[in-house]
């Protein structure tokens, strides 16, 4: 299958992070967000919305939205799984994923940030600030929910990694990509550097692809 | 069980569909967003992370998020099903879900406007440009999908009511809150159109909900 991924998309380093976990050789396609080919009709005719990640099987079938993914790929290759198997656990896991995949990803996004640009011309630093702050206020509403959570453990629900732990490491690389920490976030960072010390989430991380920026 | 529900929240409307369809009888707490309950700690100790909707289960058990809640309503009260059988089937309509759960709906959020507002002083004019833009993308978006795939029926996907058509319902109601239309996305036109003649969709509309403006 082919993967059509970006060095910083943190969707897509989700979906990279749960293809290496489920074992599952796939084929990069590079579509270069900076360069506006997510916009070209070759990428459209991929995926008319223009974002990343898109997955596509060897028939062709088109999969896209990370979180539609990593469901999907938890439903064709069950093992390891990615969610627990009680309804409860799974609807927290589920709900644990959508504070980064709903609440805070979308805010950040290029297409978000350049529109705050456009509209307020609040340039470069404005447009970190704009980021950094939704950044932090999804620190702050994981820390709530996970220290206080009894199903918290090792990992972000229980002792095995589930799609909970994808989404929260996406959210701590974006996190530093512009520069921000999540020292100050004690069990957000336990759970992450736990799971970064594992090279398939390692690996997956944005600044260990082709394209991204040597030495940030 | 208990539905904490504020009449204008898009993600509860939702969550409001999804319990009117599965025959759930719930009692609803009411939220008041605008006078800033969500933030207090009567609040705050059902969801700490100061959003709604919630629903609390009989024995305490605390759900969130509004797509996680649909997820568990549908493995735990499985008749008439929100989502397909087969895992395209699935991924499809998670997908179309998540334009309005992930790339839409978290844009104009009152924390979002706000904050837009605070940052850029662009008055309730501005706020109202903010959210009808991303309104306006959100519809883009559906119609290039549902008028070009095989998948769409005479609803999101195929002939029957799915999570998706929940979601794209939400995202209508919240177009028109904000005075915009969708009369210039047929697709979307058309699949809304249906889904609101059913009155279980139509009832739980927003507009509908103790609280909300009379004569909107």
């Amino acid at each position: 299958m082919k993967l059509y991924t970006y060095w910083r998309s943190l969707a897509t380093f989700r979906v990279r992070i749960a293809l290496n976990l489920k074992g599952i050789k796939y084929e990069p396609v590079y579509v270069d967000l900076d360069g506006g080919q997510q916009h070209q009709s070759a990428y459209k005719s991929v995926n008319p919305q223009s974002v990343i990640p898109s997955l596509v099987e060897d028939d062709g079938n088109v999969l896209f939205q990370s979180m539609a993914i990593m469901e999907y790929l938890d439903e064709v290759h069950p093992n390891p799984p990615l969610l627990p198997k009680d309804p409860r656990g799974r609807a927290r896991v589920r709900a644990l994923s959508l504070m980064t995949v709903a609440d805070t990803h979308p805010l950040i996004v290029p297409r978000v940030r350049n529109r705050v640009d456009a509209l307020y011309k609040v340039g470069e630093e404005g447009k970190i600030e704009w980021v950094k702050h939704w950044f932090a206020a999804g620190l702050d509403a994981y820390e709530s929910h996970l220290s206080r959570d009894e199903g918290t453990g090792l990992y972000c629900h229980g002792d095995t990694v589930t799609m909970a732990d994808l989404c929260l490491v996406s959210h701590a690389a974006g996190t530093r990509v512009f520069k921000g920490s999540i020292d100050s976030h004690p069990t957000v960072k336990r759970i992450v550097d736990r799971c970064l010390a594992d090279d398939r989430f390692a690996s997956a991380q944005p600044l260990r692809q082709p394209g991204a920026p040597v030495g940030h």
